[in-house]
This record gives structure tokens, sequence and C-alpha cells, in this order.
């Protein structure tokens, strides 16, 4: 196949060849055929209704089906010469199919448009891409569920403004992440069934005047129905920009995460150990293990986001119905949608083969007075001092034991009492990074037992 | 009230007062006093539960939830000193219930800390807006529809690439918008059903020891449930940056509207007429009529979409649980909110008030050989041509009605044949826009047919 | 070659083999081989200098520089077969080297680390897209400036809101964009001499402590100076952020002149006509031109602003010194440099081959009583009215005009005195399209003789 | 003074009055007030021109001066009423003006009108907050050259990946951030001098026929010439883009510092204790100190950059000359600027309270085997191994002390002859932090000697 039949497509009008900067600038397959095999999923189902219809006749229908499997498997096992003359994967592959099946070809192309039939492709490669986002986020979800239970107990600092707050477990930080990408799963799953709609028979813009049948390619392609309106069907990015939006939120969270691996894995902190398959080494400092993957993780988010930000850009102000510039959507989304699964994975693979290091985890849960509002939380419910009073005998006793060179539970019954006489023993069962984890029962809390509940739901929820 | 209590707050250990950048850095109130009603009702409703397990006695209850009331009307009336150097909505509303009820005041903030407190108020706040935008956007649907009602069957031209591609119909065009404006709405209700959970009770971000009863104050404050974890309750703001994805791609649905309109008001383009309302004029020019609106709609994609940009660099790479960062979440949110809502009440206004040039629209649609598909899918339709072939004669009889200087339902049935011979009579009643438009009854298609059901059916989604 | 060598490299300390994941997020080969001639160039300047600082032999210099020159003109023929195993283009090169040379080879990596020679490899590819971009900004304007003399005294509508203003010239117009693209041009020859610093020899982060002569590398390399700080030079990416930041305020410039090349090509305005080069047609609709390259050129700002908030977000809070997350840098830079180039080039081809539609100009200019400002300027002038009030006497005129049914010059000076008796014959000076924009001779005003002198003054410039 | 007066401003011509809506969309004085004091300059000095060409009386233009500086006065004492009717700061001043002065006011929108105003007013409100950042950077760097002067020779970690990879110094880590602020304050001048062209008197978009002097009103405003086209000038935001940008890098640096201050403030840290006064404690948490300062800093990106993309959005597409779009612009403008600002003092006060923990520097620099490299490099230079293999005898000798359990300075001689027998007794120069980061003395180098002669150069350059 040569280059050459290009001209006739466009009907030979143009005095002037097409010189390189516009071929450059112009032509879609160098991306667009990732989409081969969606366009020609969608020319088969066009292919079915076009002869359930009787507008194309049995015999053609099936020779254009067949001959569209052979370019499938033409492209498939890399044998198919891509045209840049032919523009797009549309030109390319109904030129090879031509050249298979011979004049039933021409007729393929009956009551639809590159219009119609981009937004088609795009949409059901979109579709896939939202399927293996929701695969990607299930098995990390699994990988990060697996960290809770092994974990339930074991107890960290809980930080604000990386300041250790108070003590919260291990299982309680690896919750927090399942909760964040549940919801991410929730808006894929919502921006799938939006989207579900099939454009194929909305034709350049106007629909046609050809009896087809929009709802039997729509079944056929798993849509759940026909778009309503043509002009907006030929004109509608939304999935692809909603698609971002879910995207960026998710690599938010991944980046969030990858950041606290990050920290994790500094000297100072030693939280976590990572996997040598996910870490990088210095052939003289053994000791050093550069958290590569999560670096990366963290700043996929840019470009995600950035993606995002380009096809926003591009839409913007677009009147109605297809401009070309809608041509700049693909190589965005493709991207993005890469670099999604990418990080995915590699954050589930991270994480089922990260190690917590319990005891750095504890100590530095231990420091810090961090059961300071385990103790205040005491007086409040078992003196009835009020809230604010409470802190501040806690202050005090804080700043004793500050001045003692000792930790709040290392404090006597006697030196508690010369601050607050209603300080009775019982105060040391909230003292304690253990005590105070498990007395944190309300719903939702870093208690164990609750930590434990969760694991259970989530285990139910995730099979 | 003054801001001398401010220093008690903090427990008085600063040796240095806050000097003049830290506060104007630091301090919240001058925008989260938005949050008022939010944090009013949240403490509201804390208080209850507190009452309710016992926590708190059921006159402190009473006498805080009394005192709040007057804060909540000194600050309705304006007569509300706010406070600086009480850096935040929380403590300035604490601070002036201390005054009004005293020591029962301290008791308010047991078993909830400033970081559940703020998620909770400023989820409220969103979702108050998410219910704005939903009626919004029912109120320009209807606005729509009704347009399209009116025009179902006015001809105008379809365009692609801003040039006359095929007839369409006003309806047709007005209902496109309708479906846009619809997916907003369900990335609308999608977005509140997921966020509405109740932080409240997740404390600082550990959950609590008190027996508190977290899914009563959910249901008080209208919430489904309450968050599954405490850690991820403090660090969530997906309901935010979902707020704003929504936003903007509504936004960017109304910048491709407001587009149109502005080129539709150009000299050139006379399609519409927009109302006095919404333009503005020139002293010296009469007939100049400045879109002024549309232009300022088209603009606010770009503050929608900068602060759906800003919270997300925010949010990026931000450790577990809440870091100060966080607190430049609601100034974007703000102005994104009260900027969606005005585009949309503008967006309906100008389309209630907008008139349509019927003729000019007409005119415009039936020049440049509009009906050019009509004619070549009549040809495949009517005579078995193969597609590629029936645009190949088309091309041959626009080439000879452009060479008469006539437009193709001018030719005659002799000069049809001319270029093929299996051209019959018929071919005239696919010929004309008016024509054209009713044969596109393909579903979802422009024909007018097709657009009175699409009418029908929105009448009854809408009310 | 094969995979095998990479582990020898890695120091051979990993357990585990990294899998396909990690291997996949984390070698940067995939894109950094366009850096190779950078790298290579880098790596001859390193050797001389290590050679004349007497740290390498003069005989393993001479080897490691033949050997690169090798290894170049094995990439530029495409018979260098690229590892990924390899990582890096840094690893690729000195592998290939290492079996070219032999011993010598691992010498040539004293004294500077991947982080120095990544940044100046990239900080070298960098530089010359800025000169790119200038030659792309030259050819550019050159062809404005040629359509602007051409057309120095055509008359055009000045629109404001897209409503006709005031008359202006079509040079006037074009050299508009000359002054935006000065501005990309200066901004573009700032960021190029603030860049050209060079950090080899800064080594991993620290410098060295070996007596190297970074100017000799930095004045090889075309470099000004080296950068004064080491740890500054391995974190930098200031270069590309402004290489986006400057394409990005360009690609606006572009988006802009392309949507008014869209508009000015519909059927309703018809101002110009693009050359069937940079614009495609419909086989069946040979009066339909669509502005492919304009609107894609419109949409290139997208992608190029997206690259700009991607890398932007992926520094945003990153700690010194390296961190992986620098590597997405490079993909951002070179899609933005190559949609910049091509976007610029089609835009230069578009503006040489376009012609204006000087009659439709000249008539939408006159419509729209579009010298009322004339008249009310001349009013002030010449009758001494103050502006205000001229404005209104004016008003009064267009209105009778518009009443009569005519333009303003058609009104006879009866009809003028009529509505204010101050005026005289010589108000017709400057009623009529040509005798307004020839009035307006103040500087930098659309008269065809400030028109004139703009473009003499551009010619010298621009050579 | 009412609102009445606005309908009159407007002509009269529109049958209904302008609804909330519209008014809530349209007008702009509720922020462009703030360019009160650059709209009054612009106006006396245009007034002095317009006397100085007799234009204007010279009695007209006294009053017209004389009335602008009362109308200036009122506004600083707070006793001017804004007026929403009147739309703008333009409006607002001349009805103002008009009440003092009478009949003159209406002689002062002689050849100009608010499409250069407002460009003027704008240029000259971005141009102060340029030497505003001007001055807020070299606070900045002062402070930093401060603390490198301070701690030219005090050892700590330098960091690739978060993970120690060779000891610096602090005065060489405080330099690195003095390279990019002094990088930003190149881009804030060469931006200044870019954009210091005036465009008063390009009038509405087309020049005038008035034989003003445009030089005369540049001098007087302190431009260093008109601009030079007239469309252009009108229709240009460059000035506020360009702001944008590099406030945004420059952002992005305040967040990599603010980060590192973060990371620095932990318990795990300690690198650094910040002052009170940029920190918030808790008040029963003594020893919590929450660096809340660099938190909001770190964030500020968001919003700058958030602005940066809202602009760039608005201008996306835009065509010629003013579009009512534009009026977006300075909103973003004001807060990116405000909160730039705001974050270089912050940063500024924090850098110069800030106090290093020179012994936990010193001991993180020490651990992990950090002058591993060093010692490989002295290999190198001292025995001629290649790098390669000296990085492998390296590798050796940190396996045995990690055996040992001590770090490289501690092995004997013998120890290391057993791995390379030419190690000799002078390897121990290199070896431990202090001899390190001495040898690093390569220029950027972190030596202290060489830090100290960047210190000396910058004292001068900031005198």
């Amino acid at each position: 196949m040569t280059d050459k039949t290009s001209n006739q497509m466009w009907g030979g009008r143009f005095a002037a060849g097409p010189d390189a900067i516009m071929e450059a600038i112009n032509a879609s397959i160098g991306f667009d055929k990732r989409l081969a095999a969606q366009d020609i999923a969608g020319s088969r189902a066009h292919a079915d209704m076009l002869a359930a219809t009787g507008i194309l006749s049995d015999s053609d229908a099936a020779a254009i089906k067949e001959g569209l499997l052979t370019v499938l498997s033409e492209i498939d096992d890399g044998r198919f010469v891509f045209s840049t003359a032919l523009e797009d994967i549309h030109m390319n592959v109904e030129a090879r199919l031509k050249q298979i099946v011979g004049e039933p070809a021409g007729r393929l192309h009956t009551a639809r448009s590159r219009n119609d039939q981009v937004a088609t492709d795009f949409k059901l490669w979109v579709r896939d891409q939202l399927d293996a986002a929701e695969s990607g986020l299930l098995a990390l979800m699994r990988a990060l569920v697996g960290q809770a239970e092994a974990g339930a107990d074991w107890v960290m600092p809980g930080f604000t403004h990386l300041q250790t707050a108070q003590p919260v477990t291990w299982g309680h930080h690896m919750l927090a992440y399942v909760e964040m990408f549940a919801r991410d799963l929730s808006r894929v799953r919502d921006a799938r069934a939006r989207m579900n709609e099939s454009p194929l028979g909305s034709a350049a813009l106007a629909g046609t005047g050809f009896a087809i049948d929009r709802h039997m390619t729509a079944e056929a392609l798993g849509f759940d129905r026909p778009t309503a309106n043509s002009l907006d069907a030929v004109s509608d990015r939304d999935f692809a920009l909603e698609f971002l939006s879910v995207a960026s939120i998710c690599a938010m969270h991944l980046s969030r995460f990858a950041e606290e691996l990050v920290i994790w894995s500094s000297a100072q902190f030693r939280f976590v150990t990572l996997s040598d398959r996910f870490s990088t080494g210095s052939s003289i400092m053994p000791q050093k293990k550069n958290p590569d993957a999560a670096e990366l993780i963290r700043a996929k988010i840019g470009r995600i986001f950035g993606a995002n930000v380009a096809l926003m850009t591009v839409m913007k102000g677009l009147p109605l119905a297809y401009s070309k510039d809608m041509q700049e959507d693909k190589e965005q989304v493709f991207d993005a949608a890469d670099n999604l699964m990418l990080a995915l994975a590699a954050m589930e693979g991270m994480v089922r083969d990260m190690s917590a290091n319990r005891e750095a985890l504890e100590a530095a849960a231990a420091s810090g007075f961090s059961t300071a509002t385990d103790l205040a939380d005491w007086l409040v419910r078992e003196t009835g001092l009020p809230f604010r009073e409470a802190h501040h005998a806690t202050g005090a006793l804080v700043a004793l034991a500050e001045q003692r060179g000792c930790d709040l539970p290392d404090l006597t019954l006697e030196d508690m009492k010369g601050v607050h006489d209603a300080i009775t023993e019982g105060v040391f069962d909230v003292l304690g990074v253990h005590n105070s984890v498990a007395s944190r029962t309300s719903y939702g809390g870093t208690a164990p037992v609750r930590v434990l509940e969760q694991v259970t739901r989530w285990k139910e929820t995730l099979g």
C-alpha cells in the first residue's frame, strides 16, 4: 500500500499538494492508530446494522466484516503499513479494506461520517481505560487492606503539620488511603455510566436520512443507549475531560501517599523499608536506597493534570459542532491513561512489598507527649472539667513532665494530684500509646477494634 | 468584643506576639466567616448529640444552642465584630459564645477539634453550592427547551470548522446544550451523593475516646452517614476538588455557548439579537450592541478552572493528616462557586431574552450547497451507488451548479441526468433546506419531529 | 549489545531483578535519547577539560573523544541499539563507549555525575529550542510585515466585542501581531541569556575535589559561565519552566490570530482566503474550505500550557537537590517545543499564502456608522464642544441617519446643522472610512502613513 | 453622590434598566477601585498633555488636575462613595470630578477611551508590583546571605531522593536559594523593562485624529516610550501574564524551601528551629511547634499559578481588539501579587528568625557512609584507578565498615589495604565530613572557602 491513493480520497480539488508542514500538523495517524481495534469494532457493528436495516446487502456486509478482521490481524501482527497521507486511522483502515474487498468497501461509510466515527472510537477507548482504572484501583485497595489487617494494632504517630499530634494505628493510616481510592473508584464508575452512550449514526452533525437503527449499534458495542442529540454527539468531549478530572484526583491521592513513602524512607524517619524492586541503590553507598518509584508516582500528577488543563484549554470557547481543534484530544488522554495505570500498578507493587518498621513507628508515636489530649479528654470525661479547663491542666502536667525529663505515663499519681486533685489512678489507663489508640473507639476512630471492623467490611466489598 | 482575648486562646506560650505578617498570612477569618451559618449549625448538632449521649448536661446544651442562635443573629444583622487575632470563624464564634453563655461554652469543644469542625463546615457549604448549581442548571435547561420548542423547525446552518456543513434546526442546536447541561447536572448529583458523609466527630485525626454518636450528628446535618476513617475525614478535600472539576466542565460548556452568541451577534452573522439587559451600547453608535454578558460568561472558565488548578496544586504531595496548606482551599471554592452561579443565571437570562433572526439563519443555511450530502445520500439510497461514488457524482453536480451560478435545487432534472442518468424527479424532495432537515429523522437527528420528541421528553424530565 | 550489562552497572546489589513495572516507570531512555547529541558534546568537552587539567591522559581523552564520535554516528545512522535496562541516554552512551574504547571509558565519568550531566544535556537542548523559536518568530514577523506593507491602506473594521467599532487598516492589524511576536522574541532572548550557565562539574550536588576547570567546559559548550552553586545547578529546572512560560504566551498570541483567521474564513465574514495548502476541502462541497491549520494552531496552546502546568506541578514542593520526580521534565518540554515550532511554521506559511478580500473588508468597515467617533472628535476639535456633549450630538446625528436609512457621510450639511449649527462643510473630511483612517495619525495610530513608518522600522530591524 | 447619574452615562438608550444579574456580572468597580491612584495619575498626565498641545485650555487643565487631587484624597480618606451603577473606576472618578469642577470634566476624555485608560492604569499597577517584588526578593536574599555567612562551614547532609548523598555546608544550601531568587529578580527586571511602554493615547483601538503627544504622557508616567501599535496596546495583557509567570516560578522556589522547612522542623529531622513568630503551638503539647507560615507559603504557588492558568485561559483565542473577557484580568493579578508579596515577606522573616541545629545537622551528615564518594574520588585521584573501578573498591570498603559496625573513617589503614593495597594514610584526609566539604573546592562547590567567596560577591551585589 502506498500513499498515492490519498489525493483521490480528497477528491483531487487542491491544486497544491499538502506540503510537509501541513502534513505534520494535520495528520493524526501517528497517534490515532491506537484506536484501530475500536475503529474496526465500530465498523463491524455498523456493517451489521446496515445489513439488518436493508441498507447494505448481506453479502457486502459479510465481505466487509471479514475484510475488517483481516485488517485487524495485519495491524496486530505489525504487518500493516500506516500512511500519513491518509491522515487518520479511519482512512487508513478503509483504504486497506478497499484493497482487500473491493467495491463493497465504498458502501461501509453510508450513514455515518468521520465525526461520529471518531467519537465512537475514542469513547470505546476511554471506556476501556475506565475499566482498567477500576482494576488497578481494586488491586491497590486490596494491597492496602492487606497492610491494614497485618498492622491493625501497630502504633505510629498521627501527624498534623508533619508534627506528631496523637498516636494512630498503621492499619488506620492504610485504610485512610483505601477510603480515598474508594472515592476514586466511585468516580470512575459514575463516569463510565454517564459516558456510555453511542454517538454512532449521528453522522457529520445532523443525523441521517437513512433508516438506520442506532439502538442496534449501541447495543452491539456495549453502550447503554444512543446519544440523544447528533450535534452534541460529535461536539462532546466531556467523557475525556471527566476521565482526566477523575484521573487527576486519583493521581493527587497517589502523590500524597508517595510523598509519605519518600519521607518515611528517609534515614531520619525510617518508618518503612521499600523493596529493592521499587528502589534504586548506589554502587558505593549500600545503605542508600532511593525511593525512585515513589518519587515518579509523586510526579505523575503533573502530566495527568497537565493533560486535563490541555484539553480544557482546547475545548474552551469552541463553537459547535466539530472543529479540528478537537483532534488534540487523544494524545492527552492516551498519555494520562498510560501514566495513571502505570502509577497504580507501581504503587500496588510497592505497597505489597513494603515493610513497616514497627519499633521506629512506635518510638516516634510515644515521643512528644503525644497522649496529652488523652489526658485532657480523661479529665473532661471523668472529672467533669470543661474542655478548655482540662486543656489548661494538661498543659501544666506536660510542663511538669518536661521539667522532670520524662513522659506523661512516667509521672506519679502524686505529681498529677499536685496539679489537679481530682485525678485518680484510672488516668493511667489512657496514657501510653497503646492505651491511647485502644481508647479511640468512636466510629471511624483509630482503635484496632474499629480498624478490624473496617478491614472486614473492605474484604467483603473487594472480594 | 476586642482582640485581647486571643493570647489566652493560644495558651500564652508564645514569647513574641504574632506580628503583622504572620497575622496576615495565618488568619482565615477574612474569608471563612462565610462559613458562619454552617459552623453554628454544626455546633448545634454537636451540642445536641453531646447531651443525648450524656457527655453534656441538657441545661448546658440548651444554653449553648440558644447562645449560638444569638451569635448567628448578630452575624446576620451585621452586628458581630470579627477579630483577626481569633484567627478563624470557629474561634470567633466560640469566643463570643463564651461571652454570652459563660462556662458551658468551654464544654462545647468536647470530642471534636477544629480539624473535623472545618471539614464539616466546608462540606455543608459546598453541598449548598451543589444544590444551587442544580437549580441554576435546571433553570437554564428550561430556558433552552423553551427556545427549542419555539424553533423546532427553524432552519440554520450546522457548522463544522465554522463552515456551513449541513442545515440543522434551531431547536436541535438548543437541545445540544440541554444535553451538555444535563451531563453537568448528573455530575453535580453524583458529586453530592458521594460527598455527603459527615466528618464531625473525627476529632483532630484519630477519633475520640468519648462515647459519641456520629450517626446522630450526621443525620441532624443531613448527611447520609458518618465518614468511615477519621484520618481521611480531616485530610480529605476531594469534595472541593470534585466540585471544581464539575464546575469547570460546566463553565466550558458555557464558554462554548457564549462564544457562539458573540459570533452570532456580530454584524456579519446577525443570527441572534440579545436583549438590552445583557448587552451594553455605545452612546454614539446606536446599532452597536456589545454582548458583554456573553463575553464575561465566556471568560468565567478561566477563574473557575484556575481555582481547580490552584487547589489541586495545593493538595499535591501533602502528607496526612491536616496541614495548614489546606487553609487555602476555601477562597478558591468560594470564588468559583460565586462565578459559576452568576454565569448560569446570566446565561439563563440571556437565553430567555434572546431572539433568533429566522431569516438570517435560513438564508445562511441555504447558501453554499449545504444540501450536497442530502443529494449524495439520495443517490446511495435510491440508486444503489456506493457511498464514495455517490460523492463523486455529487461533486460534479455541485460544480455544475457553481458554474451556472445557482444552487442545487435550481438545477433542472436534465442537468442532473447529464451527470448521472439514474437521477429522478424524487431527488428534489431532499434538496432545499427544509426538505433536508425534515429528512434527517434518525434517532437524535435534526428533523423537527425528532426535536419535538426530545422537547417533550425534557419537559417531562424538567417538570 | 545486549541488556545483560545493566546489573553490573548497578553494582549487583539488588537481590530481585527490576520487574517490568519498575522498568517501565523508571527508565527514561525511551525519550531522553533525544539528548544524544547534547550528551556526547558534553562528554567530549568534559574529556578535553580532564586532559587539560591532567586528570586524564591525553591518549585516553583522544580515544574517548574519537569513540564518542563513533557512538554519535551510530545513533545518527539508526544503527545504535538502545537498551531500556541501561535506563537513560548517559548509561547507554557510556556502555557503548566502553565496548568501543575499553578501559578509558571508565575514566570519563571522573568529576561529574549523572545529575550535572543531565542538567547540562537538557540545557543545551532547550537552548537550541530557544534559537529555533527565534528563527520561527523572525520568519513569521517578516511574513506579517509583508502583509502589512502590501495592505498599509486597505480599510477593514476594527472590532471591540466582535462589533465594528472604528475603521482600521489591514497593515495596522498585521503589525499588531508583529508587536506581540516581537515581545515573544524579546522573552526568548532574555530566557536564553539567563539560562546560559553551565552546570557541568557540579557533580552529584556538592562539587568535586578534582581540580577541574569548569570555565573551560562552559566555554567549550557555548555557555557564558559556569553556574555558581552546585546544589542549585542540579536542582534547577527554571530554564525549562521559563521556556514553557514564554512558549505559552507565544502560543496564546498564535491562538488569537488563529481564531481571527477561522472567523474571517467563515462564509459570513469572508475577510480572507486561506490557501489550499493550509486548508482541507470536502469532496462534495467545493466551496467549503476548512481552516484546519488555523484550528490546530489555535489548539496548540492547550498542550504547550498544559506542559507548563505539568512541570510546575512536578517541581512544586521538591526538596533539594535532585529528586527522581525531575525526570518528568523532558517529555513535557520536548512536546511543547515540537508543537510550538510546528505552529510557528504553519502560521508563517498561512500568512504568506493568505489573501485579504479587500472589498469585503472595506464594505464591513463602512457599515454601522463606524465613523461616528470621527464625527464626535471633529466636533470637539473644530467647535470646542466638550467631549461628552459632542458624543451626545453625534448620537443624534446617527439616529437621524438611521432614520433616513443612510450612513453618516450621506447626510446633508443642512441635516447636520439641524442638530448642531456649528457644523461646517469640513466635517465631511473625516467621514468615510478612508478619511477616518487617514486622520488617525497619532503615534501608533492606524493611519497608512503611520503604518508605513512602522513597516520601515520593522524591515530595518528584521533585516 | 447617588447612582442616578448612571443612565445618563450610557446615553439612555436601553429601554430596560440593567437588572441585578447584569450589574453583578458586568460591574468591575468592586475590584478595579484598587486602580484609583493609577487612574488619577494617568488622567493628570493626560490633562497636562492636552493643555500642552492646545487641545485643552490651561485653566480647564488646572481645574481638572486640582479636582482629581480632591477625588484622590476623598478615596484615600475613605470618604468616596463608589457606585456600582457607574461600573468602573474610570466612570466613578469622572462622575465625581464633574460634580467638583463642572463642565471641564467633560473635556478630560478627549483623545482617549476607556480601553487605553484601563490598559495604562493596570500597567502602572503591575509595574508597582514588579518593584515591590524586587524589594521583597532583595530582602529575602539578604536574609539568606546572612544565614550563609554565619554557617559557611556548618556541615549538613546533602540529599538526593531525600536520602543523604554527600555532606554539604549550610551556607552552600542557603546560597542555592539565593541563586534561585536571583533568577527571579532577573526575570522581574526583564519583565519590567519589557512592559514599560505607555498605551495612553491609543484611544479605543485606532489611535486618534487629535494632535496629541504620546511621548509626553509616557514620560510623565515613567514609561520608556509609547506603545507602537494602538490595536495591540488595547488588546495586550502580556505584561499581566508575564508577571504571573514570573511570580509562579518564584512561588515554586518558595514552595521548595517551605517544604524543606516543614521537613526540617519535624521531630525526626530537627534541623532547624523556627521562631515562635512564624509557628503556632498547642496549648497542651508545648513541644509541638507547627510551621504554619512555612505550610502557607508552600501552598501559595497554588493560587498564584492558578491565576496564571485563569488569565491564560481567558486570553486564549480572543480576537482583537478589546473584548469584555479581558475584564477578568485584574482580580487574578491582584490576588497573585498580594500573596506573592506576603509569601516573600513571611519567608524573609522566617529566614531571619530561624536557627539551625548544628549538632543535628552534622550528625545527620556523618551517618550513612556519606563520604564514600570522597573515598572513591581519592582512589581515582591518587592511585589512578578508573572511576568505575574505584567505585567498586569503595563499595567493598563500605561493606566492610558496615560489617564492622563503624563508619569509613573508623576503618584502619590495614583494613583499607586489604581491599586495595594502593591506599595510603593520605586517604584519611578526605574522610570525615569536615574534610569532605573542605575538599570540594571546584567552582560552585560546597567548600567553605567557596561559600565565603560567594557570600562576598552577593554582599557586594545586594549592597
